[in-house]
């Protein structure tokens, strides 16, 4: 009997990029030092990828979906109910949920600071205080409040009837506080509308006098005084890896948003001591973990974070720091370590995030596949330019999924 | 004037394959000896298709429909349909036709062997004992069968309000005989199960008593003593190609499946001395039956089925002998005899059936086309490899079908 097949998928975050002049003309994949990278590209199969259509720049949630088999023009609902799941919040299906930020506002509702100083260590009391508000206005809908890290949270709306077609009370800047209002003409979004500008002011009675506020505004520092609520969303209405291909999977990703597709997707989320969503990310802790991992699971995720949020700082000396110190250590180490008669290694990027952008593009993003049986290219280094002559050609994200599916051996035959 | 202009259209089944260690690493594609093939990749432009999209293994019947320009989520109708056009049975749109084995089952109705010994001479007068019954339940449904090889049946329900969407009888293994289960819950899938199991019943008590199979028992054969019906489909619902393109097309395919795909399309079978869709085909008439029919036809499409069979079987010899000794042959004839300046010479394979995996993988197949105007490439040798990097590039199978109409001069413009 042939010993199963399985998968290390990883996705490095914004990886792709555009070429950069002080880099003479090269992109910060094409100039840094990755040899277990481009090794990776020598023995495996090349292309790129459509993360959605060309020239259409995806969101991190969205692109994830994608990269997973999914369509997201079919099952993505917004962003919130992600967060949600990524946050650890138990949400059903007909909730709908949002990123939250404490805010600070004067009595005119003024916001005078939309992130309460950032660093707020009271995080988890404030969120506390609102966690499990009735709606007045209809007292079939509960609030959950939970606060994650610095000034956020996630809100979730539970209860019958509610929609994610709402806007956001958050201006996105400093500026006055909006009311939220439907989006569509529907009596759900009416509703949710409703239930968010309610709980916005009930937000504002309640920490106006917090304690923890006052003694904030005693020691100088702005108070948490409101919740600004921002980027509706149910879950994504999708059925899970396991139903559609009874594929077992685990994602290492530190990220809430990118771990809250996982697990819409059925990954099982693992915790691994040293692995952040930041530039100091321990990928040998989760090279390791995920060795481990294929014992028990058909498909291991594993996602680095810092590379985007890089780009998005416009730092390549950074960017590129994270693609040698963090991105290629954890392919080298992977190689060093797995079976590739058994074992595909999967390397791609979510979207292309150009340093010089600062922000997410439609470009295609490069991606390789090796292991067992793979149609084996001439590309020998990996980067957005020789992997466009690879034996992949270019292809939507959302086929990746069913061609590993299909590696493993657990595609279906269509027809007969 | 100019000559008017022409097709041979050559599928080699499972022809393609991922690189197998026992060869270097090499396909069988890329280790045959096939100067003819190479020449053609040589002189014509190349690609490599998706026979319904990246990693979906296609069954046979699916993939043929998608080579011919069909989109078979739409026009797709199971494979019992086919099947009885490729025997040669008169079936209409709305009749229902299943594959059926000759079997043999105890009093219990525990299959003993599902091919009742599987040589059975007998087969034509067994199946005549059961043609032209009438259903008792539903007086308005007659029951066609005709023996093809074997043990081999094709049953053809013929009356109204029936349905394909019903489960075999066939347990696919030895074990008990199955009821017929309609498949969704329309009348017309519970009447077809019905008929399917009141069938199955009478067809035990006509051959259970058999003289023939009283004489089989006697010779210690087992007896041929019920038909196990499966496969279940109507005909695909499509226009003919040259209802679609005006386009008159024949085909030589000794394969029941394919050719009953073709005869959907429209295309006229025709029989020649030789063709078989074992490893003993004879290419050699096959090309040169193909040279006489394009004087009359504007597509001449040529079947070789037995590469498909040896990938099966795990056979790599006799897939490279299929390869070099019938394939190569038979393009080597046409390239020597054919008038490139008006023939059209199309290779390509119905899907990718690794050795390595006995089965059809969802790995896109290579394809070359040559002919007048085409814009050759640097392709120089037909691979799964090499003609990745061709000039088509890697496109969708059911755009093959538009291409060559419009090489033939026979597209519409869309606009103006």
């Amino acid at each position: 009997m042939t010993e199963k097949k399985n998968v290390v998928f990883i996705v490095v975050d914004g990886l792709a990029d555009r070429p950069v002049s002080s880099l003479g003309g090269l992109t910060p994949l094409e100039a840094a030092s990755k040899p277990g990278i481009d090794k990776l590209a020598e023995i495996g199969i090349c292309g790129i990828l459509d993360i959605i259509s060309p020239g259409v720049p995806p969101g991190s949630d969205v692109a994830h979906l994608s990269l997973f088999g999914y369509d997201p023009y079919v099952v993505y609902r917004g962003r919130g109910g992600l967060e949600a799941l990524g946050a650890g919040m138990n949400i059903g299906v007909d909730d709908v949920a949002f990123r939250a930020n404490f805010a600070s506002v004067g009595e005119d509702m003024k916001i005078l600071d939309r992130r309460a100083g950032r660093f707020l260590p009271e995080g988890d009391k404030l969120a506390d205080s609102l966690n499990g508000y009735r709606s007045k206005l209809f007292p079939d809908v509960e609030v959950i409040v939970k606060h994650t890290t610095e000034h956020r949270c996630v809100v979730v709306l539970k209860g019958p009837g509610l929609s994610h077609m709402v806007s956001d009370t958050d201006p996105h800047r400093e500026g006055n506080l909006i009311q939220a209002t439907p989006l569509d003409s529907t009596p759900e979004s009416k509703k949710t509308a409703s239930v968010v500008n309610e709980f916005t002011q009930y937000s504002y009675d309640v920490l106006r006098d917090h304690p923890l506020n006052v003694e904030r505004e005693k020691k100088g520092l702005p108070p948490a005084n409101i919740l600004l609520l921002r980027g509706a969303g149910r879950l994504p209405c999708m059925p899970s890896l396991r139903e559609l291909y009874g594929l077992k999977a685990a994602c290492i990703a530190a990220n809430a948003l990118v771990r809250g597709v996982c697990k819409a997707a059925g990954m099982d989320a693992i915790e691994v001591k040293g692995v952040t969503g930041s530039f100091d990310t321990d990928t040998n802790s989760m090279g390791r973990a995920a060795l481990k991992l294929l014992s028990e699971y058909d498909l291991v995720f594993l996602h680095i974070k810092g590379t985007d949020s890089a780009s998005h700082d416009g730092d390549l000396e950074k960017k590129i720091f994270m693609i040698e110190e963090k991105a290629d250590k954890l392919v080298s180490l992977l190689l060093d370590s797995i079976d590739l008669d058994r074992t595909y290694l999967v390397l791609t990027a979510d979207h292309t995030t150009p340093v010089s952008v600062k922000d997410h593009t439609g470009d295609p993003v490069p991606v390789v596949i090796a292991g067992p049986g793979v149609r084996s290219d001439d590309v020998k280094r990996f980067s957005e330019r020789d992997c466009a002559k690879g034996g992949l050609g270019r292809i939507q994200a959302r086929f990746l999924m069913p061609i590993l599916i299909d590696y493993l051996g657990l595609s279906k035959k269509y027809g007969a």
